[in-house]
């Protein structure tokens, strides 16, 4: 195994130089191409790991599926999606475009910025406040960590400079589609994308997702079965922006990237997968995560299909 | 002309019931379906009037016309017309799906809300205080009054509730069309849409076009002719929403109306009109006002064409 | 009055090596830059002519004009107007989408070319070849002239390649918008879209646009002044393509340009224009065209506004 | 497993009545809403039946699976997906919208029908007669069948009202996306729509994909391996309209449905399975079809996540 594991991170290593951090998010621009690595877990909790698995960087549209799982054990899957759909869209990850022409009662699946918003508000909690903390210590479930805390910088950086989120965000409210204090959601939003985490860490939130819900090490139930198998297939059909069909077909496992450049992999039965690589290809995808995935599922035999 | 004006007033009464008054900013429920009314000033300043002529309602879109031409005159039509478009467009006033498809570098218009609140955002003023009074004071220029104020209530009310106006504007934002802080900016659209008027002062106003800026009264020249012309032109092709082409055809005069039920009209080198009628038909106008207007022009021969 | 006639050439000739002959169909690609001409008539038929006004091209888009006024006089306002809007659009002519999004019952207006096949579609005659008969037989009264004949070359040019308008066809046809055999309105449209004329053909029948109807030359009624009316109306808000709101500014009279290089121009009361010059603008009139029609209104005061 | 089977059917007999035949095809509209049948093959080609698991039916769009593995053993993938993309859209079958809003260079994928008549061109063959030749013994060798033929009645009830195909065909033709002559592909996917098979017939199908491309009687290699990964995957993300995705959460295997009212599956390693039922829902799926789908996937475990 370790040949393919060292074959992996190379190809990673060799690629990310072809991608750019990304730069809409200020403080995402400090990224370092360089950086890339990753981390797999099997279903006893045993880690391998390569390269800079252990650097933190912010999870940004991981956390979509850390607040779908939530959600889905806050509410159950009935009451989540009478608010969001589960249905894959050609559209880019922050259209409105379609809200407007379709009138939709609801947006199309909670893992584009208009579903994750409206999941998020979902999330149990009296304030915001409380809502965060719970977000924060259900990550640290998922990831088998005591703390869990969010990047201020990165945070306040998106809350100064995230209006196309901003706009998103009133568009649903002026519909109906949105409940609740708008400036509030979006403030728990951007907090809540930029949670910290490493491949490790995700590597951790895979495995409990390949294991239907039990955790790796501790063996304890994190999330219902059902949910966890929701949240995959979820993944599988909208999990890479734009390129989920193409990322389907090349790798073949449920996988949610984000544009700090960590994408998490769940191998059913098998592996949790924590990637990383801040440099992004053109849909937004970490360009090294994405080649040391499919490297990997090859070598591996990931694909679920 | 006594029997016209007779004759239209009628007509606007008969067809006000089929209309129904704007619901989407609470205040603006509070109209009464019965109030129908038109000044007609001519350009030496006689003025003829029928029905509900001097009933104060807030001029709501009209007011586009009148910081367009206040945007002109502080800063010049190159300058203007660098930062909104002058194209019709068939799409709705409110409409921020063109802006993803298109990705243009300007509104379409500065007669739908996105261009209008970019004029707005165009106005000289060191505050937003400083900017609503000019615009108050250039209103009442227009108008040949003392005194111009806005509706607080109605103010307070689209603040409250104008989330697809907000989601435009930080659109706008996020894609650089918009400069400034879009807060202060939606904040100073909504008082201006709010600003108070009857058909009398909007007459005025028309008169003032019709006249290619001077006013009627005073015999002042209130804006340049070429700003006069720029602004009829507009008037013309982008005035009553999605039905500016039927009116054209039906009418033949530059025209603008507001969700308050007012239309503005100039009739070029002869008067100016103001007419009123709150209940609205599908696609905006006042009902009673498109009547009377058409009414008016085939039997004083109005159009242009 | 030659002292502007003269300026107004020498300006289309200086623009005329900026723009580009069209492409799109192969044959118009053979038109030259340098062929720049116009033709004003007054409402007494006199002709003032400068450069090329008398070298034939194909009318194009111009013949929306021909077959929108034939159609009314065919079949009345009512009729035609229940089977096309008369709103302008910010599409590109040949749009597809909105018909998608707003599933409309009626294409937007006769100017574009979904509207322009509908009311093609509408024309009197029991076959295709009475139908094409009889619109070039108006044109000829249109025009003062006994024979009008379209280009075989670019016909069959057009209908070899046209494939973006036979899938604009088939989709009304879809949607039941359409009526009758497409392939036999399409070919009918084609042939339409080529009817050959110079400056002094489309400044008469600007002239009989001018002049409410009545031929300037026989002093005949040609169409009804309602009709007339209507269609300058109609070529005000939506003659240019997407430049219509923008020429509205800076010309200020009712237009119509084709492909060709052609603009057909009515000054109400006074001229019918025809200007000339293959070169095109981005917007896809022609860009000498365009020049010279601006020019001769500033100089000879032609604005409506 | 007969419990099973049996619960299945009778689910699907029950629902069978709230859903409507499809209309837009006249042939179509003659099916039956009772008919109601499925077939499970497993991977040595045993066979379960229920209900009428032999009655013929046109494939329809199920007909996209044999045509993508046609051209992928005709092409080799890297060709196919030069005029294909692989990605799933939230926009219906037949949209056309997206080719004029983000100008691809090719459809978003080959389970759309601008994706599916691009797949189809391709097809081998020196005239649209040997093509259409070799589409059926193609699906013969799928099928394990020594003919397969085409319903004549649907095939000329498509060719005559298919506009909108025709709409979106002529669309690719005229930005390049189509090569080759409109009418003659359109033929080929009308005939190729209308092939027609029964349950048995697409649960052998469905065996060949579960075996990675080995007849499950047979035990010869059919299509290669990747194809038959390829194709089950892309009909994971794209199989079921826009339903794919709340599809794929409830029943979590690949699958392709047709408007005649049959769903082929492929059940990973263990399963081809066909079902049938006309009554479509409002996606355009046969509604006994996905409900027997589900119950068997519960009831069996037959989801890949």
């Amino acid at each position: 195994m370790d040949i393919f594991l060292d074959k992996a991170l190379q190809k990673g290593v060799d690629v990310a130089p072809l991608g750019q951090v990304a730069t809409y998010i200020p403080e995402l621009a400090k990224g370092s191409v360089s950086d890339v690595g990753f981390a797999l877990m099997d279903l006893d909790g045993h880690m391998y790991t390569r390269g800079q698995a252990e650097k933190n960087f912010t999870l940004q549209s991981i956390t979509k599926v850390i607040t779908l799982l939530l959600a889905l054990e806050d509410l159950g899957k009935e009451k989540v999606f009478t608010h969001v759909h589960m249905e894959p869209t050609g559209d880019p990850f922050n259209s409105i475009m379609s809200f407007e022409v379709k009138n939709p009662e609801k947006p199309f699946n909670p893992m584009i910025n208009a579903g994750a918003m409206v999941v998020t508000s979902l999330i149990k909690g009296e304030t915001k406040e409380e809502k965060i903390r719970r977000i924060l210590e259900f990550s640290g479930k998922l990831m088998g960590k005591e703390e869990v805390r969010f990047d201020q910088e990165v945070y306040l950086s998106e809350k100064e400079t995230g209006h196309r989120n901003r706009s998103l965000a009133y568009f649903m409210k002026s519909t109906g589609i949105m409940k609740g204090d708008v400036e509030d959601i979006l403030d728990l939003y951007f907090m809540q994308c930029s949670i910290l985490g490493n491949c490790v860490d995700i590597a951790c939130i895979g495995a409990v997702l390949a294991s239907n819900g039990i955790h790796p090490i501790t063996k304890e139930r994190v999330v219902k079965k059902e949910h966890a198998r929701i949240v995959k297939t979820i993944m599988t059909t909208c999990g890479m922006y734009d390129a989920s069909g193409e990322f389907a077909v090349a790798c073949g496992i449920p996988a949610k990237s984000g544009v700090g450049g960590g994408v998490l992999g769940a191998v059913p039965g098998r592996y949790g997968v924590g990637v990383f690589g801040p440099a992004l290809d053109k849909k937004g995808n970490s360009i090294a995560g994405i080649e040391m995935l499919i490297s990997l599922s090859k070598d591996l035999d990931f694909t679920i299909f």
